[in-house]
């Protein structure tokens, strides 16, 4: 007996146990707060609903991110990776983004054994059904059992289950997932207290047997060797690595499609959801892009010991008998059977420009939301949400400032600024070209950007901080050194720089300046820094790409304080849009709705010009708050 | 690439992938039928919705009988078990019965990787929602997305997932298992095809929370060392064994009970299924048996590793509010998490009368039913009829005699004819008491009664029968030896059986004699006969058995030839039993209504006198029949 009694209220009550919900439960008992984690089926805490992977283009940034901080999407990864790649290796460090094929049910394993292990956290089977509200303030959740659960703070991450609708061709059913029981009350609780609700849709691939199919017509895609961990605090992972394969869809594959569009549920109208324009439907490729003859399949292993396997790249909603032809018509999957069709799935959302920049409803003292509730998609952009949001929960808790973080210093900040800001009408999902400043948030430097954040919020334990401090104090000293050693090309030098490939400079450089050279590496400096040989490769990789990248990144850094002087002018909340002189009615609107917090946000609500930013500025100098 | 195609048209569709559901589909699939499991969610294929437990009373039998025939169930228990214990080893020979607790998740992870390795077995996961007929044969079932998938046979294993309505307190809500859908549509397509359904109820207890135990304050259970197998063909067991603890409930447990009887969806009846009197709530036995001031609660693990406990003996649907102060009530509970709160279920059931004795309806060719939704409660119950059923799917489709046992020959026998001919009105559970000859239907002969069977019908391969007749080898010749070695009371042998403690008999006896002392073991006969050193376990235990109470067995044999002799008689399906002289409206009725197969089958019909079966045999002579 080791666990403390059940509270008779909790300071937190987390609804939902994916992706944002497991991550802020951890985080918020660990930051000291008593916190249930309230989920439809216990056996079901950590379920990857969609593809069997993790990471990938800006989604693998905010893997990265949530470790730096202290939280636990990373190491869940790395303790069921089962292929780890970097993608984008050739192109410029701020693309490059780690991506990990992920054994199904070890994820779950290992994060529930988490949950369960977890001081201050506490776990419930039950659905809720009622957000307990009281004087603008709440106060808990009613369950479908009838409980009422007292707490301070809620928070809603319920993915796809409110009022979940599943789509196969004509035909459709209640669920929140193939197999999972939907949410049906929670969504007129959040409409009572007077939110607004929308709809948006999902949808998913159909899943293969692979005794089924044939691997050896597919191009075989190994992860990388060694695999790289998502975490700095790993150095390896502890499973076993196996391949992806690799099959193309085709015009035979493209007919089939099309007998099923007059039964489709999007085409016809059936599903009224928002779908993401992004992660499109096979049967939304073919019709958008009819010049296509051939759409990539990535075929993705289920788990180590899964019969199923993954065929990224179709999710679909048509028909079955249609799902049949079309997979049967890939090479490779002539004779694969499909175990569970792909489909697809509406469900509530709450647009978030309902959302404080903390995440917090604007309207509900202490209701928070985060996930694809906020309307996004994947599960990065769920898990840094979640983490957002328990962290400012704690903040409120503890009498600390919200915790935020500004566009140039995360992906997270960049996702929640654009939800809260300028709001989503399909499924958000993050891409690097979202991020003005994305030079300055790479993969590499998410530890130096956030660990000392997560530091002082209390996230980052002694044994993270000390992996951090070695590593930023080997980076200073590489960068340093690399910055003061000077090498001049005497006899002896030159024949050195020849035999590494080094162009010979006309007088004496710095380390810095041959690294700059486009062929080097830093690895080849090494025999005028023996030290190197020494230091960690992430070190190595980071020093590489601040000393190559410096004269970009000030440059960035400039940028980003011009921007900064916007961002620090706070808007009073107090003020009334409807007097600032020179502002269209339009604008004064989307001011009075969104709510800004400072006039850097108010800058990038879309349809706020310059102009009106101007015009913002004197009001604010006429009284007195510039 | 291993897997056949998916087929065009199945021999079996088993409908549901719980105990009757994987035993069923595994033993048509081994005969060669092309089947088709389809579940609501693969996922869940193998999970154990109560105890964490196999075996017991009686059921234990039917483990070893399902064994003995090359079933499945038994060789699943014995890789996730956690804990075997023999019950009973102080009682006669007929009631001891093993048990083990099982690993939930192991037992769902080897059941999983079973079927999916199964040649001729697929599986789907989709919710039959119903039943396909022409010109009253079956020829399929339809899902709920719309596929239409034909097959000569359909087995309906629904559990408890028609119509499932579960209760806590006054709450109510639809699911097939707490976290689990429901299937909401298959119940009125039988209804329509003409079936009577009825409505039963059955519950399970709150789940507790491991770490917030005090297990000190309990006794500790634990297992048999060394585990002894349910499966004939192992020798031992794979995972490390744990113990179970024992506490009991208390008269402020009861008090704390009787406070929401008023809220008891049982006592108030809102609950409208018919709930098994063998296996009573916590609040049945407390409303029943006032005297008593405990009742035994054993805390059985749920897994190796896994954070969950489950109190058996306080199944409940007593509001939530009640069952935390029950539990906290319970010396060592006193500051135990519930993490899943107790709740009744009720579900749509199909009365067994209308079954033939093969598990085929009456009215539909080719649908047949086993478990639940026979009326019967446990996993042992369902898997013994899913594999009874099957194995007759098999008959059919290779045109043999059906697959039938008769009273004296399993418990299975017995389940499946008290079922077809005496109908349930209650969850039926298995007792040894039901069969009026279980001297003779040991769990230690329950090989030589049923391999024999199984190898005729093709279920026992090669390894299994080598393994039998090798068993069946040394027994005979044990059995041979102890009948004709004679031991003469000279002065040696005194000297010998004094050591041994044999009673010294007047005149030369055979071994056997000296082992029908009750103070002697075969063991110990060593001295006179040492091959028996070489001997299995397994053996000397059975030989025992028939050595020691020969006696008995003969005369119980000698009682199954008369009653056989009632079972020979079949009775014509033309039979109209309202022209049979002498009979009771009453009678005629339910003979009408049963249509017994033979007279044997029409004497065990509650309410069929013998005087009513002696009109019987008249009427049969006068037509010719006997």
């Amino acid at each position: 007996m080791d666990k403390a009694p059940f509270p008779q209220k909790f300071d937190l009550i987390v609804v939902g146990a994916g992706h944002a919900g497991c991550e802020a439960a951890m985080a918020s008992s660990r930051l000291g707060l008593k916190t249930l984690l309230l989920t439809i089926n216990i056996d079901r805490i950590g379920h990857l609903s969609c593809n069997p992977a993790i990471g990938g283009l800006a989604k693998g940034h905010m893997v990265k991110e949530i470790d730096a901080l202290g939280g636990m999407m990373g190491l869940w990864a790395d303790a069921a990776g089962i292929q780890f790649r970097i993608l984008n290796t050739r192109k410029g460090p701020a693309v490059r983004s780690s991506r990990a094929q992920i054994d199904r049910a070890e994820y779950m394993r290992v994060v529930q054994k988490s949950i369960f292990s977890q001081d201050n956290l506490w776990v419930f089977q039950d659905t809720a059904s009622e957000i307990l509200v009281e004087d603008g303030r709440t106060c808990g959740v009613k369950t479908e059992l009838g409980e009422s659960i007292p707490s301070d703070a809620v928070l809603l991450t319920t993915g796809t289950f409110l009022k979940g609708l599943m789509h196969v061709g004509l035909s459709n059913f209640k669920g929140g997932r193939f197999g999972d029981p939907a949410s049906n009350t929670l969504s007129d609780s959040l409409r009572s207290l007077g939110f607004e609700l929308g709809r948006l849709k999902t949808g998913t691939t159909p899943r293969l047997l692979k005794s089924t199919i044939d691997f050896d017509k597919m191009q075989i895609q190994p992860g990388d060797d060694p695999p790289q961990p998502f975490s700095f605090r790993n150095k390896t992972v502890p499973l076993e690595q196996v391949p992806c394969y690799l099959t193309y869809t085709n015009p035979e594959a493209h007919d089939a499609i099309r007998t099923g569009f007059d039964r489709s549920p999007m085409f016809t109208g059936v599903i009224e959801g928002t779908g993401a324009r992004y992660c499109p439907s096979i049967e939304d490729k073919v019709a958008r892009f009819p010049e296509k003859d051939r759409h990539q399949v990535f075929v993705e292993p289920e788990g180590l010991d899964n019969p199923e396997m993954y065929p990224s790249g179709i999710p679909t909603s048509l028909p079955f008998d249609v799902q049949k032809k079309m997979v049967a018509a890939i090479v490779g999957l002539e004779n694969a059977q499909i175990v569970r069709p792909g489909y697809a799935i509406e469900y509530d959302f709450v647009p978030p420009t309902q959302m404080k920049p903390t995440l917090e409803t604007k309207r509900v003292d202490g209701l928070y939301m985060a996930g694809q509730i906020n309307g996004t998609s994947g599960y990065e952009e769920a898990a840094a949400q979640g983490l957002w949001a328990a962290l400012n929960v704690a903040a409120k808790h503890d009498g600390r400032e919200p915790f935020l973080l500004s566009r140039d210093q995360a992906y997270m900040a960049v996702l929640v600024d654009d939800l809260v800001t300028k709001g989503t009408l399909e499924p958000y999902r993050m891409f690097t070209s979202r991020a003005e400043h994305r030079l300055l948030l790479r993969e590499g430097n998410a530890d130096q950007r956030l660990t000392p954040k997560g530091r002082e919020v209390g996230l980052v334990d002694d044994q993270h901080w000390e992996i951090f401090t070695r590593k930023e104090n080997q980076l200073q000293t590489v960068i340093e050194a690399m910055k003061s050693i000077r090498i001049k090309p005497n006899a002896e030098n030159r024949e050195i720089m020849r035999s590494i490939g080094a162009s010979i400079p006309g007088k004496a450089v710095e380390l810095a300046a041959l690294l700059r050279q486009p062929q080097m590496t830093i690895e080849e400096l090494e025999v005028f820094y023996p030290q190197l040989a020494e230091m960690d490769d992430a070190v190595l990789r980071e020093a590489e790409t601040q000393l190559r990248y410096e004269g970009y990144l000030v440059k960035q850094e400039e940028l980003v304080k011009k921007f900064k002087q916007l961002e620090n002018v706070t808007l009073p909340p107090s003020l009334d849009y409807a007097n600032v002189a020179g502002l269209t009615t339009e604008v004064k609107e989307k001011l009075t709705n969104v709510q800004p917090m400072t006039l850097g946000q108010a800058s990038r609500i879309s349809g706020v010009t310059p102009a009106a930013i101007s015009c913002l500025e004197i009001h604010l100098k006429k009284l007195g708050f510039l």
